[in-house]
């Protein structure tokens, strides 16, 4: 009861709320009621806007475009890999009876959505693996919000390959951007930046597609804004890459409400009652618009190489290295010594997994797979390859050792052969690193392995070309088609 | 470069995230990335979903019914009337060309759409004119999130009244609830609570009615959790409506996924990386649950008899009072005195008012309106009346005193006529509050006076019936079929 006069007070603004700044100044606003914080005057919003409205394909550099299209090749395939996924399975059981036109495909798979679902489902998929790319700096996996919303478009008017490039140059751009502005403390808050972040890359790849004019944009980005959402809570459970799948078809949504003049805030990023306010404790604005146009985000991407956390990557690359080089076989070995970085052991010291996902947690296990195998890809993490005989007879003759003052892209491996040779490696940068990124063959020969068991040789073989070529075709919906299994 | 380590870890910690707490548990996190406060260990999100799942129909006390029943018919009422807004157009041509099956009715219109998209359109609708209910301790607007998405799918299945009334009661009560853990700091911080809060209210109503079980409904509130989203600033834009809107599908798409068994947290209101913590700078987790199952949180819903602010609501409920007491009409009157709160005239002392919208924040209009129309509806506050040179005219000779003391909910009207009486009404608290609710008539009319425009009065008048008795109602879709305008 004594909070009575406050509840009223609240309640007018509230009720009132219809008519935004119309004789409600923010000094007429009670004192709790007011934010904590002061934005500068910069119309970041609109000024991002304005630049994705006017940019023309020819503006953008050829790395940018090189590299855009890789991150095109690795989305393709990380969704084509996760189409089977039981977390699809799942979403498309429970969504797929209210789909409109299947005007759109869900890759590697027959079934067929309505854009905005398509979207969805392309962004679970492409990010379930966690085999998707990442932009080290904010730690956002850029493609699947911004790909996912653009490719689904692309099935519902005609883009050509150097549009599609473009938008998703743009897209990545401005989630990035964004993610810059509000990383870490974003983050370290407990928000899932790919979703959050990810919303405004989708709606303004898929805005600038739709050709929405100025005012239109800064309306989408503010609708993004006011959809961003997604915690770090979900790690874990699948809702995880519901993220980028729900950023990607919110973002969507909002060009496509945006283009028919739904109003937004024209602040949606700025304002001190908007994101970068409301989601993080501290913020740099200036990032949103420093040099833009002149440097791109897209080109400090990175793929992942193996089907695990970063931090055993240095390991299993030194194990991959060593058994092409020697041609190695099981049987010749009589144990594995690795030495790394002592947080390898804290966080992947497993030493008898029993499952695929367990096996990710086990340096153990990823440098015998690597050694029998050669790979660290999705099938050296599953089950019948954790749990095969021959694996662990190998892994269990691997020991490890922390030492500090090895760097955690860096790791010594030592095998030791049944005929007293000790062969060594010491990576100084695991392969996919800033410093050792992954080739264009790398990256095919991981499309490959994650094709494998969704696709024909042959299919995969065209798809990838078609990725490869993405800038030269007249019509980027020949990718998604030719990502459907044969027999459809 | 002097990041890179802390950049490494990052990356490793959100690339290993698929595996959850398997390994990395939240002591081997740098201490940067560690939430900073620890919830208590109580299950609270699984606690509601218990309630949510194990409650009877019988277990709802009488008052709580018949609240919920006024709440309904308030909630249709407000839809019908805002079902031609704007904003309604501009979201059903964007979005209209996406719907699957044309399952459910948009109410007050001939438009049908999949259940989906009819929540998100309802949810828009009948919080357009802001006008509807108002649960005060929390300003949750709470019917708009809950009804929108259960209405839909009792066009999907057959929900008989009971069964609709029952799951109403328990997301609004689930949804309150949750405000409730986290208001005032939540919104202060800047975000508008019924789309946040409304997302659980949506999920846990549509899950009741699909039927799920335990585990199926605590990640039904997990998958709402991380789609809550929506943020103050966009109040004065065609983004407020849409929160609930959002909040509605997002919560009938969460019951949906799973009652496919997509999982989420089981902890995604209490987990220190969710909800209450990442959106919520301060949380009294103790609210969810306490007195669950005796006490309604529906019994403390409010419903606003005019279409402005509440601040002004004393004015015009004294105006109206004494045109009916004299019969007044606008040619007798020489002056309005209006004694008003403070408040009054720094949020609404606009004194010439150009349009509808305008209106809403001048007392003076809205004193003349009410002695002119003897209403505050939503036609007093168009663009026609506050423009009518009848209104303008008296509205000049309207003049308002700001006095301390006088409550916000109080007001003193003095009309002095042009034959020398002086009529006066102190009202102590405006009808609407806490302490002089709208009675069922009240209702009634309000909901005619939506309706007027819209629906024929004969359609009007079976509609409101099937409000009413909707406790008797077999298929509770009877009602949105009776909201159709005739000639569809």
């Amino acid at each position: 009861m004594t909070h009575k006069s406050e509840i009223s007070r609240r309640t007018f603004i509230q009720v009132s709320g219809l008519a935004g700044g119309l004789g409600v100044c923010p000094a007429a606003l009670p004192a709790n009621a007011r934010p904590a914080a002061a934005a500068d005057d910069e119309p970041y919003t609109r000024r991002l806007a304005q630049w994705v409205v006017s940019s023309r394909p020819s503006d953008m550099p050829e790395q940018a475009r090189r590299e855009a299209v890789r991150a095109v090749l690795n989305w393709v395939g990380c969704a084509v890999g996760g189409s089977p996924h039981e977390t699809v399975q799942r979403a498309l059981a429970a969504l797929s009876e209210f789909s409109g036109p299947r005007q759109a495909t869900v890759l590697g798979r027959k079934d067929r959505l309505d854009i905005m679902h398509a979207a969805l489902l392309n962004g679970i998929s492409s990010h379930v693996l966690d085999f998707d790319d990442t932009h080290l700096q904010t730690i956002i996996h850029p493609s699947g919000p911004v790909a996912s919303a653009i490719m689904a478009l692309a099935e519902r008017q005609t883009v050509g390959g150097p549009e599609f490039i473009h938008a998703f140059i743009l897209g990545v751009e401005v989630e990035c951007r964004i993610g810059k502005a509000v990383y870490p403390s974003h983050y370290d808050a407990g928000w899932h930046i790919t979703g959050t972040a990810g919303v405004f890359g989708a709606a303004a790849a898929a805005g600038k597609l739709l050709g929405l004019n100025e005012q239109q944009m800064t309306w989408a980005l503010g609708i993004a804004a006011t959809q961003s959402s997604g915690f770090r809570e979900m790690f874990g459970t699948m809702c995880k890459p519901f993220h980028p799948g729900r950023a990607a078809q919110n973002g969507l949504a909002s060009a496509l409400l945006a283009s028919r003049d739904f109003t937004s805030s024209e602040r949606g990023i700025e304002a001190p009652r908007s994101f970068a306010f409301v989601m993080a404790p501290r913020r740099d604005l200036a990032r949103l618009t420093q040099g833009l146009g002149e440097t791109f985000e897209i080109n400090r991407n990175s793929y992942k190489p193996f089907a695990c956390g970063v931090v055993i990557h240095p390991i299993i690359d030194g194990c991959v290295q060593l058994r092409n080089e020697h041609q190695l076989a099981a049987g010749q070995i009589e144990r594995i010594e690795l030495r790394v970085n002592p947080l390898v052991l804290e966080l992947t010291g497993k030493k008898t997994p029993v499952s695929g996902l367990e096996g990710k947690f086990s340096v153990y296990h990823a440098a015998a797979a690597a050694v029998i195998h050669g790979a660290g890809g999705v099938r050296e993490f599953s089950d019948a390859v954790v749990r095969n005989p021959e694996v662990i007879a190998l892994r269990d003759r691997v020991t490890a050792e922390a030492r500090e003052g090895i760097r955690e892209e860096a790791a010594f491996v030592a095998i030791t052969l049944r005929d007293g040779r000790r062969l060594e490696k010491h990576v100084e940068h695991a392969v996919g690193s800033v410093e050792k990124p992954m080739s264009d063959s790398d990256l095919e020969a991981k499309f490959r392995s994650l094709a494998e068991g969704v696709l024909a040789a042959d299919r995969t073989r065209e798809l990838i070309a078609l990725c490869r070529s993405i800038e030269t075709l007249r019509d980027v919906a020949a990718i998604p088609r030719a990502s459907v299994p044969a027999g459809a």
